[in-house]
């Protein structure tokens, strides 16, 4: 035990049964931690229980764990123990446009946002000025064909490998993923879709929502899977538009939701508040 | 001329070119009009002009007419001129869900929806007690089989010849309709579909929406056309939900959104505040 | 103990310490509970916890209510037990205008509002037919005078102990309590004011607003105390307006947030998720 | 005449009376103009007529100028015409809070906001970074007494003067300005407040909002006047919030509110789409 108090962030995932907030309510006092803040949601969808606690304590981490560690195992739990507050390590993935690199940047500058950025990947190098005045070191690697593809691909794993990332953000990158690297980081790659998904997947959608006629665009925050736009969802947001806007002035318009709720979904990720239910993600807002 | 002052509101479409403005505004001055609400719109997909004039007057109806015989003519438009305030006749089809309609009747007699219903049709008998409390006639006729449904779209023809309706307006009726039917009411027959089109189209949207995990439902009011779910949008409205609500809640949550966006779109049309433009729609707000 | 499962719904508030939620969850492993929702907060405002649980068990009310008794004591909690979807007793006052009134009912016959309603008391007889139509019993009693008014409130307190009552809610009822009233009804009478408070109090808040030229107008919901538009807020919406609209067009549109506000306010109070906390409100949605 | 097509934007104010459009539109026709987009209203409030038009024509400014300026004398007209998409001159007045000149500065940047910065001026040196990466001149004056403050205002005129300053914004400067600096540059200096004004004047709101536990806060643009937070609102935004979010949350959730309210102030102004009516704006957006 320290003497210093500590401040953890603790996410549990089980199948639901009765009892288990009680079990994890004991270990907390064993520990002679104080819940500051507590979510939990049964899902009817899948059976599966979810708990996310923030959690006072004069236990260091390891004490902490210890007294965790046997309801964890008696529930055969998914358990993530964090400290509040602790930077997540995130890389971001970015091509020409700005606006979601710089919100992010400017946010966790602000503290607003807990993460750290080692690196800025980008297949274009016009956002280096961009990561220079904020301090975050750059690199541009030109994709051209296939084998720019790989190389590429290969660098992000490399750099994710040498920063320990947990997070990876595609800020606005304009290329596709290959299957492997989506699958690689599963669950822990972030995407900003600029459409109400899934309404317009695929390319150009400020261009197909003009000619739609909609009148609310949006933008979609969502986990990369190998399947095209279509992994879990984690925010939404939507602006109105009218007649009167061309697809030009949809983009411009649209960025600004494209890049909140590209931030807010990082916040939350950091904050460790999103947890998966099959394909469906539970925010503890 | 009358003595006593009319109240007139124009609309006009036609290719677009200069000097309509001044045209129009010279008719108008000769019959002694004074604008008192003006809209304008030139489309750059169609090369379409839009306009939406509001006007005083002390002509009558027939001497206003005369005065912008000419320059309809002249620039080939499409016009409609009508007296502020009159009802618009309006057929109301519904089935079992009683939100939409209620909503429609409440406003109607609180005068803040200018559209009078000589007849609500259903083909179920579930909402007749909300038709006779608000006063409107009801009629119903079961649908089960085809030729059942072909005499409800014969009746649904019938009542819009003798009624002289001027637009009909699908409150959470569930049938498909005909393309005949479809066709014959083109440009005056309005859906409210609940799910945020183009997403969620066809059958269950909230189930939809559930199992896709969206942040956000919405409602979309759009006009009818042969295509399902791929008519003129006219008004969307959402409202945020999370992971914590079942199908069943969604929907509950939804039918608000469903009524006060299918309202809105009813009262734009009875103001004469619509006009199409291709696949899109003109709203003069 | 039952063989049938009930479904309660329980909340505490009690001054904030450790130990808290495990004690709670031994009672109701105790109680053979299974915790199907919770909620928490401690508010640094105040120092006080707040808890709301969902609550399924074998348990018969009386056998739940034994099991959670002991630490109700010890922790010196203000508890309250309830069965989950139990109709609350509900009071409505009105004066002419009857959309909140209106929204109520029909909202109630839905089943998306667990509110029964023995009587609305209105000083007006203007609302009568819409009483009568969803089938809910109607008493009007002029307020001409001082000896008018007493006597109404006289009977707003002789109805919530013959009905007993558990929340009054003022419907665009148009009359100041007098502050013994208030008093009496403390914590359980609610009122939807025309205007997003703090901003424009007091009469006419729809002219105050036009005059102000803001560009949204609203309406909140807020727990009635002795001073006037001074009491906790619930709930608040806003909704865009601008330049061109009328004190009369704000009223025809500010009355939509003012139904779906004061809706949404019951139905938190109704499921027993919103508590005091000082003059603020905790809402557990 | 010039060859190549000019785009003008004219505003005009004048008192209401029939024929004005006609008279319009007539000498537009004369300059041989096309109207682009048109609008107008007609104030109950003050019997004042508000037009905003954009035209196409081949006329030059004079040649444009002069083919107006009868209609302008005939109907007393205060008129400005203005060539579309030429950057408005704009002093910003910041102290220590980046995210409103961050913002301003990207959307500039990124050409959605027609205006040029010749000066950011400042009481602190905390944003020169920001002014520098942007390449925008900086300058700081510290304030702490009357004869600094009083520099300070003198160097506002000054740079007023000097480059012909048409728009000055108060980016969160967070100094009361003297009523001699706000009559001199009355209708032409806008202010962002971090409320949903007229709630919560005055200092430290987002204190004021919490402690009245409001379930919405926003932000109010303004334009300033000798009267604190009472100048005509020209664009106001809101935000939910609920009874966990501390003060200081509350003021990291508004900043965004902050920045693009004010953004779309300044947009709005630039493109010259706001007209005063009296203590109201009439915004033609």
């Amino acid at each position: 035990m320290s003497s210093s108090p500590s401040h953890f962030v603790v996410t549990f995932v089980c199948d639901d049964k009765p009892g288990i907030v009680h079990a994890v309510s004991g270990a907390i006092v064993q520990a002679q931690g104080n819940i500051t803040e507590s979510q939990q949601f049964s899902s009817e969808d899948t059976g599966r229980f979810f708990m996310r606690l923030q959690v006072e304590t004069t236990a260091d981490y390891e004490a902490f764990q210890g007294a965790l560690a046997p309801i964890i195992e008696r529930y055969a739990m998914t358990a993530e123990i964090n400290t509040v507050g602790r930077p997540l390590r995130t890389l971001v993935l970015a091509s020409t446009s700005g606006h979601c690199l710089t919100d992010l940047l400017v946010r966790q500058r602000d503290g607003h946002l807990t993460i750290e950025i080692p690196q800025v990947l980008s297949n274009h190098d016009t956002l280096k000025p961009v990561a220079d005045f904020y301090g975050v070191p750059f690199l541009s690697l030109a994709i051209t064909d296939a084998p720019s593809k790989t190389a590429f691909e290969s660098e992000v794993l490399a750099l994710v490998e040498e920063h320990d990332i947990e997070l990876v953000v595609l800020a606005r990158y304009m290329q596709v993923l290959s299957p492997e690297l989506c699958q690689a980081l599963e669950g822990r790659i972030i995407n900003i879709h600029h459409s109400f998904l899934p309404g317009f997947k695929g390319a150009n959608p400020y261009r197909q929502a003009h000619e739609r006629g909609v009148k609310l665009i949006g933008a979609t925050a969502h986990f990369v899977t190998t399947e095209l736009d279509e992994g879990p969802i984690i925010e939404q947001n939507v602006v109105r538009v009218d007649h009167s806007q061309s697809p030009e002035e949809l983009r411009a318009i649209g960025q600004d939701e494209e890049s909140r709720t590209l931030t807010q979904a990082v916040r939350w990720f950091a904050e460790h508040r999103i947890l998966l239910d099959g394909v469906r993600t539970i925010i503890f807002k």
